[in-house]
C-alpha cells in the first residue's frame, strides 16, 4: 500500500497540515504505535484484528466449504457480517456471491426466486446467534429451500460464536461451521472466516488475501512517515482537527465499491462517538465526478477526499474513430482515459483548496485487497489512538435496538414509549 | 409524498429548527413560488424540468424502442445521463437494465462479456454527444458486437441533444433517436426519455410515472406548510443553516438505492457551490443501522438525517422457530420488522438530538417514484432559491475536464500542466 499526502499539506492548501505539526503529531504517533503493538501481541480486544493473518486458519475454512463446490454462495448476516465477505469477493473478481443484508422483502424475495437454491451454499453470520434481521432472514431462506425441495441442512454452512442459538442449531444438524473470532467487533473481521468464507466457497486464492494482511502487519512502523496506513491515520486524524468533518471516500475501481462501503462503517462506527469522527462519503470514481465533484470543489472545505487506485490493470484499448472531437481518444486504453481523470481530479481537488490523500496499491487482486483491508483497519486504530475514542465498540445502536423489541413486543422498553410519543407535523 | 417534520423542529432537539422561524421563512418560500411558476411557465433553463410531466411525449420515446422488446437494455452514460435510469428501473422493480457509467477496463469487459449482446438493446446517451467516458464506453460497445457477429446499428438507440456527433451518427445509420430536452441539465432529466426510456423498453409503465410527476406538479402550492416538497426544501435549508451540513438520506427500500445515488448528484451538483452545499451521504435502511447510525447519533450534530419509505409492500411471513430467543419475530413479517426498525431508528435519532425528516410514498411504484422523483427536484430548486445559488450550473467541474484532455494529448491546457506540478508526499 502506498500513501501520498502530498496534496494534504498547507503548503498545497490553506485546509492542510503543516510539516512541522506532523512532525510534533509523530511524537503521539510512536506512543499509539506501543499501545498497538502491546494490544496486538495479548490479543486485546479490537487490536486482535491486527493478529488475524497470523491467526485465521485458512485451512480450516476451507474444510468448512469443501465438497460443496456452489454455484452461488447467498452470505445471510448485516453490517460487519456481510460487507467484509462482499469486499473480497468483489476484489478477486469472483461471481456468484449474493447477501441477504436487508429484510425488504421485496427484495428476499425476487432474489430467492432468482437463485439456484439446490446449487446455492447458504452462509448464515452472526456472532451472537441472536441478530434480528439476520435471523428472520435464514428463517425466510430456509423456508424457501423447503418449497423448492431442498434440504437445508444439507446446503448450510454457519459462521457464529462459541455460543448461541446458531451454534446450537449446527451442533444438531451437524452443519459445518466456522467461528467468528470472540476478540474483535464484526467490523474488523474481515480477515477472519467471517469475510473470507464465501471466496474461499466461490475458489478464491484466501490464503494470497492473508498474505497481503500480513504485508500490512510487517508495514507496522513507529512513525507515520514511515508506514502507510500510519500515515493515513495520522493525517486524517490531522485534517479532522482543522475542519475536515467528511471523509469522501472515492475508489477508482468498480469492484471496490463494496471496499468503499465496507470502510464507511469501519470508520463511521469506530470513530464516530464523542461529538467526533468524520462522516465517510461513498462515492466512485470516476462515475461520481459527474456528480458529486462540483460540490467538493466548490462547497463548504469541510472535507477530506481520499482517492485510491490500483497502479496497473487489465486493460482496454479505445478504438480509433473519424469523429474529429473524439480522435484524442484514439490510441488511448480506457485505463488510461481512467488514470488521467483520477490525476487531474486530485489536481483539480488541491486547486480549489481541497486537501486529499491518494491511497494506492500494485494490483486489484488478493493480495491487494489484503493489504488495503489491513491498512484500513491499522490507520482506524491509530486514528482513534490520537481522537482518545473507544474505537472498538458501538453503544449508540443499542437506543434503537431496545425500541425495535418492544414495538415487537419481545418485552418492556421505555424507549419503544418513546417512539409511540413521536411529534408529528405533517405536510401532505 | 408525505413530509413530516416533527422530528426537526427545536422543540425536539436543539439542533432543530423553530415554528417561529419557518413561518419567517415562508415569507421567502412564497416568493421563491412565484419565481419557480413563472420559470416553469417560460420553460426557462432547468425550471423546465417541472414540466416534464406535461412536456415529455411518452409515445416518442415508446416508438423508439418498438420492435426491440430486449432481454437486456444497455446505457451507456454517466451521471444525469444514467442515474435517473438506474432509479426508475430499479423503482419499478425491471429486471435486465444494465449501465456503463465509468471506465473501468475489468468491470466493462466482464459486463460486455456477460450480457446476450444479440438480445440487448443498446442506449446511448450524451446530451452533448461528446462526453469522453460515454463515447469512449460506446465506441468499446460497438467493437464488442462486431466481435460477437451482432450489427450494431440494428441495436442500438441514441438520446441525445439537438446537434452533435451522436446525432449525425444517428442520422447516418437511421437509428432511433430521442431529445435530450435542451432546457435542462442531465441531473434534471430522469422525466423525460434519458431517465424513461430503458424502462420503457423493458414493460415498464413509464406513463404512471409521469403522473406520479404530474401530481407532483399538482402539488406545488406557495406555502412550506401546504407543498411536501417545499416543506422538504425548506427546512434542509433551515437546518444547514443551523450547521447541518450533511444530509445522510437513508431509503428503506433496496429498489430505491438508486434513487440514493440520483439525489445524491442532485443535491451536490445543484447545491454545493459558493462554499454552501449540504454533502450528501449515502445510506440504506436497515443495513446501514448496522454501520453508520453510531456516527449519527453519537457524532457531530452536523447533519440532517432524512429517512424514506414506502408505506405499503408486498410482504414475508417470517416462519415461526422454537428458538426462545428469537420467538418475538414468530407470527411477524419482514415489513413488520423493517417498519419497526424504521420508527425505532428514527426515534433513536431525535433521542440523541438528531434531527430528522421523514418521507413517505404510498407504494413504491411507476406512480410513486415519479412523485419521489418530482418532488425532490422541486425541492432542490427551492432549497437554490433560498440559498441564493446558481441551482442549474456545475461550474466546478470544468477544470478536471481541461486537465484530463490535456494529460490525453487534445490540446494544450494550463490545467494539465498543474497536474504534473504535483507536489508528492510518499509514504510507501
Amino acid at each position: 500500500m502506498h500513501i501520498d499526502f502530498g496534496n494534504a499539506l498547507s503548503t498545497e492548501t490553506t485546509h492542510g497540515v503543516s510539516e512541522a505539526s506532523l512532525q510534533r503529531l509523530d511524537e503521539r504517533v510512536v506512543r499509539a504505535h506501543d499501545r498497538i503493538e502491546t494490544g496486538i501481541e495479548d490479543r486485546e480486544f479490537g487490536y486482535a484484528c491486527l493478529a488475524l493473518p497470523e491467526d485465521t486458519d485458512a485451512d480450516a475454512i476451507r474444510e468448512a466449504v469443501a465438497g460443496f463446490d456452489p454455484e452461488a454462495v447467498l452470505t445471510v448476516g448485516i453490517g460487519g457480517s456481510s460487507l467484509g465477505a462482499d469486499t473480497i469477493t468483489a476484489a478477486l473478481g469472483l461471481e456468484g456471491h449474493y447477501t441477504l443484508d436487508n429484510i425488504d422483502p421485496q427484495y428476499t424475495r425476487r432474489l430467492l426466486d432468482r437463485l439456484p437454491l439446490s446449487e446455492t451454499l447458504v452462509n448464515v453470520v452472526s456472532k451472537s446467534g441472536t441478530t434480528a434481521e439476520t435471523l428472520a432472514n435464514f428463517l425466510v431462506v430456509r423456508e424457501a429451500m423447503a418449497d423448492a425441495g431442498v434440504e437445508w441442512t444439507d446446503r448450510t454452512v454457519v459462521t457464529s460464536g462459541d455460543s448461541g442459538p446458531l451454534v446450537e442449531l449446527a451442533e444438531t444438524h451437524d452443519l459445518p461451521t466456522c467461528r467468528v473470532p470472540e476478540g474483535l467487533p464484526g467490523r474488523f473481521s474481515a480477515l477472519s472466516p467471517v469475510g473470507l468464507l464465501p471466496a474461499a466457497a466461490l475458489g478464491g486464492d484466501i490464503e494470497a488475501v492473508l498474505e497481503g494482511g500480513a504485508e500490512g502487519r510487517a508495514s507496522l512502523e513507529p512513525s507515520l512517515f514511515d508506514c502507510p496506513a500510519y500515515a493515513y491515520g495520522a493525517v486524517s486524524y490531522a485534517l479532522e482537527q482543522r475542519g475536515a468533518t467528511t471523509n469522501a471516500f472515492v475508489p477508482y475501481a468498480e469492484d471496490l465499491e463494496p471496499f468503499g462501503e465496507w470502510f464507511a462503517q469501519l470508520w463511521a462506527e469506530s470513530l464516530g462517538k464523542d461529538g467526533l469522527g468524520q462522516t465517510p462519503a461513498r462515492a466512485l470514481g470516476v462515475t461520481d465526478q459527474h456528480s458529486q465533484l462540483q460540490l467538493y470543489r466548490a462547497g463548504r472545505k469541510d472535507k477530506l477526499v481520499t482517492l485510491v487506485r490500483p497502479r496497473e490493470r487489465t486493460d482496454i484499448d479505445i478504438p480509433e474513430t473519424n469523429v474529429e472531437e473524439l480522435s484524442y481518444l484514439g490510441g488511448e486504453t480506457l485505463g488510461e482515459l481512467l488514470d488521467a481523470e483520477f490525476e487531474a481530479t486530485e489536481a483539480s481537488l488541491v486547486a480549489a483548496g481541497q486537501p486529499n490523500v491518494r491511497i494506492e496499491i500494485d494490483r486489484l487482486d488478493a493480495h491487494g485487497v489484503g493489504e488495503l483491508l489491513y491498512g484500513m483497519e491499522a490507520a482506524c486504530i491509530l486514528a482513534g489512538e490520537l481522537s482518545g475514542v473507544s474505537t472498538f465498540t458501538q453503544p449508540a445502536v443499542e437506543w434503537g435496538k431496545r425500541a425495535a423489541r418492544g414495538l415487537l413486543g419481545a418485552g418492556e422498553f421505555e424507549e419503544a414509549e418513546a417512539v409511540k410519543d413521536k411529534t408529528v407535523r405533517r405536510v401532505e
